[in-house]
């Protein structure tokens, strides 16, 4: 732990890119002959055969040709692109959300900053999946909110330990995270599954984040569901971009949506607040913002269905080459998102104490492929994206 | 006190956006028929004689449609263009900047907002003109570092009160916000005084922090001088945007700089934290920042002219029209920036206890022009912006 990134002061969790930046780093400074690829980075756009649709390229030329969206837009997003994805989510709710249910962020990374921020308040703790996304964590810990850990399960395809989020809940216990699909583990929650954890939720009376950057990208058995389909039993706070599923991960634009048709959540005091919120933080660009409407509307669906099929080709290769290494193995077969998690035999490696000593010998060894990603709490279990050249071509 | 944006939690401080979107909306419910223009909202592009250049424009659109710059930047920003922002800042220094000296933004906004984070430790405190802007008192309040503010003194041009700098730093003070040129005075500070400001700021030990979001917009007495040229004395965060000067704040583009050529605050473990809190905060869109090499390249000189030509119009109409109300006065007339301070003569006024209460009672009347901005800590103050249009045509 002597690395520059792991000592650093607070908070004391450490980023993807922190670790990605030093890993990558070193290599570049031992002039590695080697093609070194990051399986670390969810970013799809970095390999050329994920690009996003012309027309969703178009449609913000044209937001910015017009000059009309060069000034600010009000602070919780233009009005028309708030309706724009109130609809769009709609499409797969048993009920309508409204423009006023929508908030646009800075790509899905700020719609966690602000709702962590929302709720935060002395003592308050939120229960977050482990293995997970290890923004949460920073968020909470620059907020003050504590972070209680619950399992995904590997044995069962990454679902939540019902059991702890029983025995982790008190009166303190203000929300829990779901990420679907899964980033780190590739899963995509069963209907069934999502409501009981809906039924844990409103029995410790506590809110839902659903993390759904990676909502539709269900390439298994279960299809994707939204978790706001429960939101008539329990509050939902959906999350999401247009990052991963249109593969615009660099125009930063997310939103931030109270799926809560009883309006249990989203009461006067709670919507100024989040009001509040925003009118210091600031969002995506205004013209970005602008071209929702038309990219929502005009994305065909076989540009969808393209994505999905080569993400899948992709994770049965990663998953079959990962198997084949014997120190790796790999619980279980992604269903959705860009990831799948590796759990790292640590008996079979000389010398190797864990999966951190592991990413920085691999990285001074030059190792191919090395699994970069390293989860704060999850310290047996590395991860590997698979939307990478290197297992595709 | 009793509206709705007035009364709200913490932070106790209220916004422009807050205060000023309850005002144009109160109007709209009456269905007044006389058109109300806000002098409350620095925004230039709501106005026609107000638009950014072809070749910045194109710029973006050529970085978009390259499809290189559709994933994520690194969390500092892109490398090209903090080299471009570091070579654009050095033409006026007396000193070189490097690219590592850069740090990209969303829009000056987030640079405040990272600034105040960093500095944050428990009981600082930092130095704020008053009147001045707001989005510091509520960073501030969010990081707990108490604010303490010095007078910008309307006889002398809203000169900084040096002498409050020295009554009110102690061994918690961390820094001093200078904006200029300035908002909401229209204050443009001479070589002279920047540099009694950085003699001060040495002598108690503290950095400054130069809010230039208004760089060179200054068509009154003083040239612009950037803060960073007493850089060599006292080390400066310098604080900028697109926004202004090249008419595109809904672009959210910013930067903040150590402009420290002796590394006193610049050290490998403030740089750790400032890479670290970039981290998680996020920036502007990649193609955006992006575009940036070319736009500080190939903005014509004629553009900016043409800028500061009606800037300089639209204030000196709207500084004559304000001494023509009897119950306004204008300390000084504008110099820079896009805003000029008002005084209030309450005493003139019947049933107006101050100027908030004067801003509720203009919307209610609808009154034509009303000043619809008032700083919080100066209460006798309004302010109007004059880049307005019944001002102008
Ligand atoms: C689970 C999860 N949530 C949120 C994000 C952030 O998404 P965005 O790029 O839209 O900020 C990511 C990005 O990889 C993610 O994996
Ligand atoms: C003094 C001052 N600082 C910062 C800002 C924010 O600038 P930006 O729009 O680039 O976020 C403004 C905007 O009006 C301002 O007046």
């Amino acid at each position: 732990m002597e690395n520059g990134t792991m000592n650093m002061e607070i908070p004391t969790n450490v980023t993807i890119k922190g670790i990605l930046g030093t890993l990558m780093a070193s290599i570049d400074e031992q002039k590695n002959k080697k093609r070194v690829i990051s399986l670390g980075m969810g970013d799809p756009t970095a390999y050329s055969c994920f690009t996003t649709n012309d027309n969703v390229q178009d449609s913000v030329v044209e937001t910015l040709e017009s000059q009309k969206f060069n000034g600010y837009s009000p602070t919780v997003g233009l009005l028309q692109t708030r309706k724009a994805i109130s609809e769009y989510l709609s499409l797969n709710l048993p009920y309508k959300l409204v423009e006023d249910d929508v908030y646009i962020t800075a790509g899905c990374s700020q719609a966690i900053e602000v709702a962590i921020s929302i709720l935060a308040r002395p003592n308050a703790n939120i229960l977050v999946p482990k293995p997970g996304f290890p923004i949460y964590e920073l968020c909470a810990a620059f907020r003050n909110v504590e972070i209680r850990h619950f399992d995904l399960l590997p044995d069962k395809g990454w679902e939540v330990d019902l059991e702890a989020i029983d025995a982790l809940s008190d009166q303190n216990t203000v929300a829990i995270v779901i990420i679907n699909p899964g980033n780190p583990c590739g899963n995509v929650y069963s209907y069934q599954h999502l409501k009981k954890i809906a039924e844990a939720a409103k029995k410790h009376k506590i809110l839902v984040i659903a993390d759904e950057v990676y909502g539709h990208l269900a390439f298994g058995e279960n299809p994707f569901v939204p978790m706001g389909v429960f939101g008539s039993m329990v509050p939902v706070l959906t999350l999401g971009s247009l990052s991963k599923r249109w593969l615009v991960p660099g125009w930063r634009l997310g939103w931030l949506v109270t799926t809560d048709p009883n309006g249990i959540f989203k009461n006067a005091k709670t919507v100024e607040r989040m009001k509040k919120y925003f009118d210091i933080c600031g969002g995506p660009a205004t013209f970005i913002q602008a071209a929702v409407p038309r990219i929502l509307k005009d994305t065909k669906e076989v540009f969808f269905t393209k994505t999905l099929c080569i993400l899948k080709q992709t994770s049965d290769i990663c998953f079959k080459k990962i198997t084949e290494i014997p120190c790796f193995t790999c619980p279980q077969k992604p269903q959705g998102a860009m990831a799948v998690m590796v759990k790292l035999n640590v008996s079979l490696l000389k010398d190797i104490s864990d999966d951190i000593d592991f990413c920085f010998q691999a990285s001074k060894r030059r190792i191919r492929d090395t699994p970069s990603r390293s989860y704060s709490g999850s310290k047996k279990l590395g991860s590997h994206n698979f939307c990478c050249r290197t297992i595709f071509s």
